[in-house]
Order: C-alpha cells, then sequence, then structure tokens
C-alpha cells in the first residue's frame, strides 16, 4: 500500500473553502460590462453590482457585523434583495431573508430567535414591520430601501432607520471582504413557513450553496449568460440558490416586485428572458393574462416548476405557449430543489396525459444531492419499487442543511437514523423515480383506509370546470375522517357540488370520493402553496 | 452574535464526500438504457457500463485491493480505460494510468515508485511493459486487455497474466463497493512526463475530481446526453477529468484507440458527436484528412484545445470546417484545465487576427480554480495588469493536487507561499486574462535580454509555409543564447532558411531573430506536445 497522506496534506495552496461568493468577484472580472440586473430603469453591469455588494460587505463592518451576526432582510426581488446575498456574507455574516407576507407576531419572532443585529426593509413592508419591531426584544439596527417602483401609498412609509443608498455610500468597494474560515460556516439563515408551531431556522453553508447553485446549472442546463426572470421569490430558499447560480454563469437578473402577469409577460419578451422558476400558480398567472397583454416570447423559455406537480391542461398549454418544463421537488431544508424529473426523450412520442403523468412525478436525485430514498421511518428500510408501496422521502448528501438554528432536538428528529426525514410520503416506482403521495400529515384516513389527497385532487383536476383543488380530512363520526375538496372554479365557468362528486366517482374507487365540495379561493402562502391546515380547521364546519 | 455551531455539525445526512464515483451510480439508474461506450462493435448502455465497473471493483477487492493500493493501467482510450476510472477507486484503490508511449526504463520506474500492486495492459503495449517488468522491483499482478481493435500483429502478445473478462467475471455486480472515506483521499495518481529528471507522481483527489468535472460542464456549456469522442487520451490529466464529466451529463464515451483523421471523420458522423478535446496537432489532423475521408458533421462540434494556442489560420480553417473552439489551459498538477479563454460575443466580430489573437490568451480561472494570478515568484507580488510585465502563473484552489507523492521537498516548492507555482511565465492583461510567454526554462537569454520562444514562434508562424515551429535556445559564445527554430514545413511546399530568417526580420526586432533554421520533424509527446528539451540538444550542434 502506497502512502497516499504523508506530505499529502491540505494546505492554502490546494484547498479553499467552497463559496458561492467568489462567483461575483469571477463575474465581474471577466465580464465586468456585462449587465447583471434590470430593474425598471435601473440596468446595472458586473462591475457595478460587484462594487454594490462589496460596498455593502464594508459598510455592514464598519457597523460592527462581522462572523456569524445575523442581518436580516424583508424585501421583494428587487436588486438590493439580490446584493444581500452576496454583500452580507461577504461580511462574514449571515444572511436571513424573511418572507414578506408573514404578520408582525412571526416576524417578531423570527428577529428574536435569528438575533438580528441590522434589518434591511423595503417600505411596502414597513408597517407589518413597525408592528414587529414593538413586540420583538431585538433592537436591530434599521435600514431603509426606497424602491422607486414600492407602490405609491408606500412612498411616505419610514421607520427612522438609514437608507440603503446612504450606507452603500459609507462602503469601500476595495474592502478585503470576508472569504468564510470553512465552508461549513453558515451562509443564510431560512425560517420554515410552519404550517404548525413556531418557524424553524434552517441553517445554510457555503459549501451547500456553492454546490446547490452549480447543481441547478447541471439540472437546468442552463447556459453561459442566461437571463433570469425572478418570479421565485429570494426569500424562499434563497431563490432556490438562483441569485448564485445566475451569477456563476454571467447571466442577467430581471428583477419583479410582484408576480402579475403583463409585467412578466413584458419583461420575457423585452429581456430574451431564457429561465424562471415557480410554483404552478406562476405558469396560471401566466396563462390567465389577458391575450392583448401576452407577448412573443423570443425563443424558448424554460420554466422550472415546484410545489406540485403541474396539472395536465396546464402543463399543455405551457408547452403551446412556448415554455419548456421542468419539474422538480424540494424543501427549505435542502436548499430548495434536490429532486429532479430527469426527462427520457423517448416520453415525447407519448400521449399527451401520460406525458403529465410521468412528468407529475417528482424525479431522482440532482447530481449534488449524494443519497435519495423512500423508507420505512420506524426501520428505515428502503420500501419496494413497486410504485404502491408508500413510504417517506429521505433525503441525505451535501445539500441538507447544516441543521435547525438553536434547536437540537428538532435537528436529531430529522437527520435521525443518518437521514434526512421530509416527512413527505412517496412511492417509487421501478425506475427509481419517486413519486409524493401526499405530506404526512395530509394522509387521509377513511374507514382504516389511506387516501392519499393528491390523488382526489388529480382526479378533480381531470373536469373542465375545475382551476384549482385542495382535498384535506373531514373528521366523521362514521369512518373517522372523509376526504373534502375545496375548489375554485375558471372564470366564467358554474358546476354544482353535486356534478363535482359524480365525475369523481367515474375516477375513484368509492371510499375516495369527496363527500363535501366546498367553493371558495384557496388560502395560500407567498410562494403559491396551498394552506391546507387552514382548509382542514374550514372542513370541520363545512 | 447568533450561535451558528452548536448542534449544527457534519453528520451523515449532510455531509458526504464529494466523488465523481457517484455520476455512475447516478446514471445507471437514471438513464439504464443511455447508450454509455461505444467501440467498435461494442455499444454498451449505462446499466451495462456501471456493472462492469462495479464488478472490476469487487474482482479486485477479491484480490487483496483496497483502500491506498495503486492499480496501474497501460492502456489506450477503449471502455476498459474508462472502467478503470470508476472500478478502481470503487475498489478503494488508487489508479494510475501510465502514458503509452514512455520507455520501458520509466515505466519500470513509475511501477516501482508507485508501489503499483496491478498491472491492466493492453496487448499493444506489451513489448514494453515486458521490458519494464524485467527492470522493476515490482512484481504486480498482471491483468491482459485483449482489445479486437488492436493491431493484428499484437494479438499474440502475452505476458501470462489473467485476462481482463475473466476477473470481470469473478466479480459481483452487487458489490457494496467502497465510498472514500474522506473526500480527501487519493483517487488518482498521475506521473508528469518529466522532461528534465524523473517523472514526478501527482496526486489527484476524489474532491478535485467531482469540481473540476463539474467546471467542465460549466465551461464547456455542455448539455446533457454530450457525445464525446475520446481523441484526448485518459492516461494524460485522467483526461482532463472527462471520463467523469461525460457521464454525469449522461453522455456517450466514444471511443477512439489510436488518432486517425479518417477515424475521428468517421465517428464524428455516425455517432452525432457533440465534444472532443486535444491539442492543436488534432486539429492539425483533421484538417490535413484527405477530403474524401472526410464526413459532413451533423451539428457544430465543440472543441476544447490546450496545449499550445491554435494558430490563426487553423483557428480559421476549423470554424470553417463547422467546429467551435474553446481555448482552455492547465498542467497534470491542476487536473487538465482549469484557465478558461471566456470568449466574449462582442470579439465574433473582430478582424480574424485579432480574434486569434484574442484566442491566443489562456484566459481566466475556472470557477473551481478559486485563485489564478502572475506573481513574482521571490516576492509573491502580483504583476501589474499591462500586458507586458513577466511573472509566473500561480494558482490555488480545489482542483490543485494533493502533491507529489513521497516527494515532499518538490510538493513543498511547489506550493511555496501558499500558492502553486507553475513554472509558465506569461502576462496579465489589463482585463486580468494571463497569456502564457514561456515555460521558464524556455525563455532565451540573448545579450542579457529576455527573448520569449514562443513570441518568435507565432512570427513564423505567419508565414505561409510553416506548418510547425518550435524555438529554443542555443548556446552562444558572444550572446550566451541565440534563438534557433526548427521547422516542419507544409506538404509540397518549399523555403529556405535565409527566406525564413528575412521573414522574420520583418515581425520582430533585431534580437529575436533565429540565427539557425533546421527544417526537421519535430519531436512530440504522446499528447501533441513540442519536446523542447529534446531540440535544445539538437540546437547544440545546429
Amino acid at each position: 500500500m502506497a502512502d497516499y497522506e504523508t506530505g499529502l496534506a491540505r494546505n492554502a495552496a490546494n484547498h479553499q473553502p467552497l463559496t458561492p461568493l467568489l462567483f461575483m468577484e469571477r463575474v465581474a472580472q471577466v465580464y465586468p460590462q456585462a449587465l447583471a440586473v434590470v430593474h425598471g430603469a435601473v440596468r446595472r453591469n458586473y462591475r457595478d453590482l460587484r462594487d454594490r455588494c462589496v460596498r455593502l460587505a464594508s459598510a455592514l463592518a464598519r457597523h460592527g457585523i462581522g462572523r456569524g451576526d445575523t442581518v436580516a432582510a424583508v424585501l421583494p426581488n428587487i436588486p438590493e434583495m439580490l446584493e444581500c446575498h452576496y454583500g452580507v456574507p461577504m461580511a462574514g455574516a449571515v444572511l436571513n431573508t424573511i418572507n414578506t407576507r408573514l404578520d408582525a407576531a412571526t416576524v417578531a419572532y423570527i428577529l428574536d430567535h435569528g438575533e438580528a443585529k441590522v434589518l434591511i426593509v423595503d417600505k411596502e413592508f414597513m408597517p407589518v414591520v413597525r408592528l414587529a419591531l414593538l413586540q420583538a426584544k431585538a433592537k436591530p439596527l434599521i435600514i431603509e430601501v426606497d424602491d422607486p417602483m414600492a407602490p405609491a401609498a408606500a412612498q411616505a412609509e419610514t421607520l427612522g432607520g438609514m437608507g440603503y443608498e446612504a450606507l452603500l455610500a459609507e462602503g469601500d468597494p476595495a474592502f478585503a471582504w470576508t472569504m468564510p474560515q470553512d465552508e461549513w460556516d453558515a451562509i443564510t439563515l431560512n425560517y420554515t413557513s410552519g404550517t404548525t408551531g413556531k418557524p424553524k431556522g434552517v441553517v445554510y453553508h457555503h459549501r451547500g450553496a456553492y454546490l446547490l447553485a452549480v447543481g441547478n446549472v447541471l439540472s437546468a442546463e442552463m447556459g453561459k449568460h442566461p437571463s433570469y426572470l425572478w418570479t421565485l421569490p429570494m426569500f424562499h430558499c434563497n431563490g432556490w440558490c438562483f441569485p448564485w447560480t445566475v451569477t456563476a454563469q454571467a447571466g442577467v437578473h430581471v428583477c419583479l416586485r410582484a408576480v402579475r402577469g403583463p409585467d412578466m409577460w413584458r419583461l420575457m419578451a423585452d429581456e430574451a428572458v431564457t429561465n424562471m422558476c415557480g410554483a404552478p400558480i406562476v405558469m396560471a398567472t401566466l396563462l390567465n393574462t389577458p391575450e392583448a397583454e401576452k407577448r412573443d416570447l423570443p425563443h424558448q423559455v424554460k420554466f422550472i416548476v415546484a410545489g406540485a406537480p403541474p396539472p395536465e391542461a396546464v402543463l399543455a398549454a405551457m408547452q403551446a405557449a412556448g415554455f419548456a418544463i421542468c419539474h422538480v421537488y424540494g424543501l427549505t431544508e435542502v436548499y430548495g430543489p434536490s429532486v429532479v424529473n430527469e426527462w427520457h426523450a423517448e416520453w415525447d412520442a407519448k400521449p399527451a396525459h401520460e406525458r403529465a403523468a410521468l412528468m407529475a412525478r417528482q424525479g431522482v436525485r440532482y447530481i449534488a444531492l449524494e443519497g435519495l430514498d423512500v423508507k420505512d421511518p420506524m426501520t428505515m428500510e428502503s420500501m419496494p419499487a413497486d410504485g404502491a408501496s408508500l413510504g417517506e422521502v429521505m433525503m441525505r448528501g451535501n445539500v441538507v442543511m447544516k441543521g435547525y438554528l438553536k434547536d437540537d432536538a428538532a435537528t436529531a428528529a430529522a437527520f435521525k437514523g443518518g437521514w434526512f426525514h421530509t416527512g413527505d410520503l412517496a412511492v417509487k416506482y421501478p425506475d427509481g423515480y419517486i413519486q409524493l403521495k401526499d405530506r404526512s400529515k395530509d394522509i387521509i384516513i377513511s374507514g382504516g383506509e389511506n387516501i392519499s389527497s393528491i390523488e382526489v385532487e388529480d382526479a378533480l383536476y381531470k373536469h373542465p370546470a375545475v382551476a384549482v383543488v385542495a382535498v384535506v380530512a373531514r373528521p366523521d363520526e362514521k369512518w373517522g375522517e372523509t376526504p373534502c375538496a375545496f375548489v375554485e372554479l375558471k372564470p366564467g365557468v358554474q358546476a354544482t357540488p353535486e356534478e363535482l362528486i359524480a365525475f369523481a366517482k367515474q375516477h375513484l374507487a368509492g371510499f375516495k370520493v369527496p363527500r363535501h365540495i366546498v367553493f371558495a379561493e384557496l388560502p395560500k402562502t407567498s410562494t403559491g402553496k396551498i394552506q391546507k391546515h387552514v382548509l382542514r380547521s374550514q372542513a370541520k364546519e363545512a
């Protein structure tokens, strides 16, 4: 055996912390004049964007912010939010992006739990932040972003803090910013939406951010100089790491304060957009834009969808409109997407409903995720790859979080047995692709039989009048639980509960047919996910 | 400051060694039926390729090979060589690919220094290996590869070893192969060609192999399912890590025993090749193929060139023939390519000679290389980015070798000051792109003035009769050294030394004009690099 260790240790020449921060330095050197960010009238190249990021790091350092400090941000998808993804960790600090649709109490909880030293906030969200600060123990330095594209009603808002541009003016673009000491150092903090209990603080590290950012390039087949439309909130899993991915590929960040159909079509056409991401609701918004406000696409746009499988009709309409769809799946705990529906060219020849069924599967692991399996959470045995046996989705690898901040019990439970327990229930097909059947807590147990709420939803989605549907358990004296469907109808279309129940009977086993149908607008999170816990409460009254 | 460490340590769920070996398992699961390797009549899919790799690992383990053992290979670019890139490290062992054109004494030295326990050898190279084994102390287990496409004259060769297929038959495709214990574990051993002194054993680790393999995808803009023609020897820096890159992207490995023009054109057309790599000599071989043996390309082929900048005329001819050229630069110590001439779209509009001049520059760091600079090797200060100040190219980052095996002094010298010293001299332009001017040892010092041999070569390349030229120092009593040019003329073209000297005078300062011109076939390494040390000896006699 040869000695491959002695005299062959890590040193400064052959080992550096993996970090996405160097992507910005590299692109600013190689393509300084390339367009980096577009937002209304603002068009900045990479030299300017890089300098603003380093100024931010420098100014934060002057205010005493350094390694391990938390900098919170309540911002929409505007250039300042992108700058925070570089400038904050370049100061050695940890970026905590906060969902802009949270209530004040939750924001207060997050500021306290994350120990925010600085809070960067957009005028539009100052009312809720003002209330949050009244409740919070944390007294962060307030930095106010004055975006000219913020709603007019918000322009007069202030929390009496320092202006973002004034802060940047204090910074030095020649500042020697802080490389992580170790690639395991925290880079960001993301609170899970927390449908029950307190939100948990998911800690990301530099290594994982680098690996998922690069992994996105492989999964999305993203070439150099993409034009990326920011439909996915950057506060959500750091925009699936695309603030780093797009920069690595010297692409254009096309900002978007709010996901509105006409704005998206205009920007796709004017900025020659190549890539975008979002939940199916973003697709619906695109498709439901009045024809007069749609624009011709300059070329095929790659749309990465997650959050729910794209329904067959939506998929067909998107493809007809010039989009290439890629379905991914992930969670906050795995940096956003870590599973991808790898498409096989030969599937293109299949009928539309078969294609949709194949694309509805969540798929296989990203290259950046080393392990993905469906397991029995009690025994940790792999479930058979039979397309039927239900188990829990488990993941392991370098794009799994460090853990939950200050919550050893939750971290230990999440990592029990050396795998991350997603809480999602799925089957595994003979070809190894997984398909979600439900969240553990969303399964409906009726007369001792498990009913997948997703299966019932899929059946109702086939009805031509149904726009959006969510099925939850409704307590039932006889059966324990029965399925209850909440339905949004398409504009200008009528249907009765009886009609939908009759339709469902044609597609589902009897015990899976919903006993109740409720027509209502569905409560959704800011990222477009339907809030089933709200519906479960409503179902009790239905 | 929030505590981002306590309770947030590495564990089996969130930290795995980076390794390219998992690429094979993933593609075999996701695309088992996809074509993986083509070699003559052999066409194997990824399920079969994966099973053969794991069988190899299993069989090696049965023969007692494990962690830290060296398995040497003397193989051309055939399927068995590709399998070694997975099967050997899957046994925990280290793959030592040996240049097939080395002499027996050097092969013996490498087998002894690397402590080879197994030697896998193709029939064609048995004569030299037989001699090497007579000289070597090492007594490796001999595994003989019987490639039907080996030259007829070699078919009867044997060293009395075990057949490769018999070895594989002993292996179990269900073998639980060995993940590296740490991503810093050695994966391969590559001896530098050693133009002077004994060859040095460059040790690669799993982490670097993963990162460069993925970095290649970004630099080459390689989509999914590429068809890769194996023109670059896999024994050379592990084929720049493309055995792992192509597999990560579920591509086809199109094997090639020998770089011959008609074979390359046939395979490019028949296998719809998308990517290939090589030295400029490969381009020349392609272009000089008789027209009758050329084929129409199915689409643009991406050609990554390294070893020397592509001359203007070759560049133009290649582009006219349907190739897209990407110029990269690297060394054995950095896994092959680690610097890339990132092209700017606006340069396409420049005249041909300006485009060639821009493409002649080596460029900027790969995303996978964290640091690249031109420094004064004494003071370690950065040289000015003025396109004129000559310094040494220095690199640092995760795609720099572990070090030289059993050579602490050489390792320490290479890593002095926390940077890898390449030994190449270069200038840095105001845009940060570097351009090689010479190897330290290739610089010519005439009357106290430095002369870049590359500058003299560039001038002579402009002469229409010159096919290949190499300039070296010739000892001179008066001047110390003067430039001496060795020239290969194009077929059927005539020129005299006086004519070339007169031509050089029009393009070079007087002291840089070669005093001697020698017409001769230039000695080249197996990877197409001109062996200047041989020419330096000949120059003394010229």
